[in-house]
């Protein structure tokens, strides 16, 4: 049978709450989301959408994700050909691997990575092969490409990427796009694009979505979702955008797993992103602002800042603190967590086999102004 | 890669739509659910209620569970380490499947069984191993629980059961829980008990729920959902009920599949059964009421009657309609929908390997009761 370890993110959020410490560890926000995508939905609860959805998704949202992608990539995406919704992302990345995945195929994961990829790998019978980020001269994690093609072997099926990356914070550059179209093409495998921070880019640069580059899109599933965009991760509606034989791939799964996901929440997204359709630009300077913010806030404390060009996640690396330095980053989470009162997510648990001596830990900004000043306050003091 | 083969629900779905036939194929009800369960979902998400629920469920709803069985079946769930909230009852089943499956074993359905299970094992590495129903004197599709022991092998894992069972109708007695649970015993195996439709088991009987014997609920993992009971079958919240070490294993495989489920819909049907704690009492009624006006109906049209003690789907038989008794049940099903505009399941996708000859496809009862005597004119005029 399958043995349960507790995911990073689910044991931060209990400790902080048993030690009622502020949530900066799992990535959600602490504001609500607006008012009129929860009228939205409950509008299309009370208009009778309650039943079963097509196991494909509603087309009303379909319609709105191809319109969506279309205006920020100027990709063609075919609502009956390629979009399918899934419960999340984590089931779009679920069904994804196991959609591709045959016994002792090998996927690439770039490391620090999003935990799911490798146990869903090795769900589907696959290998995970990990690649480490490399931190450059800016601190700046980037990806090595040319470690990457060293690592792909007659048996690799797909690399998986991440832009902009949970957790490092770090995006891709056109160059990286053109450096994984080469290598997916010359070796003949697929792509797992995970997108979900898409609309969470900063300093004006542009998100550098797989779905820019015809020749990557062809051999890519895109995922996202709207849980971080629309401010509501507990909503659960995600998506995968991805060529005929991969989504046929996927929806042999989903069908037999989830079949169908919450239908007035799905019409409610589409209502609201229809009436709203330029919603997803104003969200890189409002956490932009977030960041910055944050930002000056924690030069203050003595952890030493780590470059931030997307996601709501920051790094920090306390590595420089001498009371702490000798901690590993579980232990220095839980001190936060604990003394401090600041939850925070170690980057230990991205990694198969954690590097030595790495000091790295994740804080979520996504929060309100007035909780990122208090979470500051406590983090000046206590460290 | 996976293939897709789209199943029987969306096919005929679909062609119901396309020929605006009435459509008496996929289970789903017609008419609205309780505007105060749609008030107590919104209601959660005004309250803010919209991110990431615990990765086991919202603690309201694993106690509204608690109760529930308890008060019909007099088990004692534990809300920590017994219960586990899912997307929909699908997701249930995939994730209790792939929790307990390795590669090469076998696990014990009977057919026709839900369409799920069988993909869900083969998916999952193992082998599905098919027990026909017997057809009684009494036309009741029965288990023939000697069959089941002979099919047990040392590979076997699990037995999956289905009681009300959905497609024929038939409910388990007490009797056929001993014998389950001898069997389970005997043998050291699982038992996966889908019990989606728990709450409609007609003429005064009662659910047996596998929850009621202690020593087979110490090796069953229960699955239920609110999709059926609360009319809101698109709202996609299961559950599992399983022993802590069973409970541990679906949890490794949920966590990294959906992770968590709609948190406002958690909390909605929390609050909603809260205040409304004897609803699910009302639905023998309700569903039976249906039933027998659509048999009274059906009685008329010549096609012949299967025995319905449980779920809201009734079986009939066009062997004795000399004009139709020679088309396969697809094709029965396919005449029914274009040419006399009611759409219905055949019932050969219920089975690994269809029964020669058998002539029986099934219809939802869950409508209107305009919807069933327009669906009954129908059939009588066009049969
Ligand atoms: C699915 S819980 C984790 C949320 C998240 O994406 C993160 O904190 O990294
Ligand atoms: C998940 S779609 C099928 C609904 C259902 O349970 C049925 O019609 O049998």
């Amino acid at each position: 049978m399958k043995q349960l370890s507790t995911t990073i993110f689910t044991t931060m959020s209990a400790l902080a709450q048993q030690h009622q410490a502020i949530n900066l560890g799992q990535g959600f926000p602490d504001f609500a989301a607006d008012s009129a995508l929860l009228d939205a939905a409950y509008a299309a609860m009370q208009a009778g959408h309650n039943q079963y959805a097509p196991m494909i998704g509603t087309l009303p949202l379909r319609q709105t994700i191809s319109a969506l992608v279309n205006r920020h990539y100027g990709f063609v995406a075919d609502v009956d050909k390629h979009i399918t919704i899934t419960a999340g992302a984590s089931e779009a990345l679920f069904c994804a691997i196991l959609a591709i995945t045959e016994p002792q195929d090998e996927l690439i994961i770039l490391e620090p990575a999003y935990d799911l990829y490798r146990p869903a790998i090795i769900n589907a019978g696959g290998r995970p092969v990990a690649v480490n980020l490399h931190l450059n001269d800016k601190q700046e994690f980037v990806v090595d490409w040319a470690a990457v093609e060293a690592a792909v072997t007659s048996k690799t099926r797909a690399i998986i990427v991440n832009t902009p990356n949970n957790p490092t914070g770090n995006t891709f550059t056109a160059d990286d796009l053109v450096e994984l179209e080469r290598i997916a093409e010359h070796y003949d495998v697929w792509v797992i694009s995970d997108e979900v921070y898409e609309h969470m880019v900063f300093d004006g640069a542009l998100h550098q979505s797989a779905l820019r580059r015809p020749a990557l899109a062809a051999r890519t599933i895109h995922v996202a979702s709207f849980g971080k965009t629309l401010h509501v991760t507990g909503w659960k509606i995600g998506y995968t955008i991805a060529p005929e034989r991969l989504t046929q791939a996927i929806r042999a799964v989903h069908q037999f797993n989830t079949f169908t996901v919450a239908t007035p929440l799905q019409l409610g997204i589409a209502q609201y992103l229809n009436a709203h359709p330029n919603i997803t630009d104003e969200l890189p300077a409002f956490y932009q602002t977030k960041r910055d913010a944050f930002r000056q806030g924690l030069a203050m404390t003595g952890l030493r800042l780590l470059p931030c060009q997307g996601t709501y996640f920051q790094l920090v690396d306390y590595g420089d603190l001498s009371s702490f330095s000798k901690m590993s980053d579980v232990e220095f989470a839980v001190h936060l967590t604990r003394e401090v009162g600041v939850a925070a997510i170690p980057l230990s648990p991205f990694y198969g086999v954690p590097l030595p001596q790495q000091t790295l830990v994740r804080f979520c900004f996504a929060k309100e102004e007035q909780t990122l000043v208090a979470a500051l306050d406590k983090l000046c003091s206590g460290l």
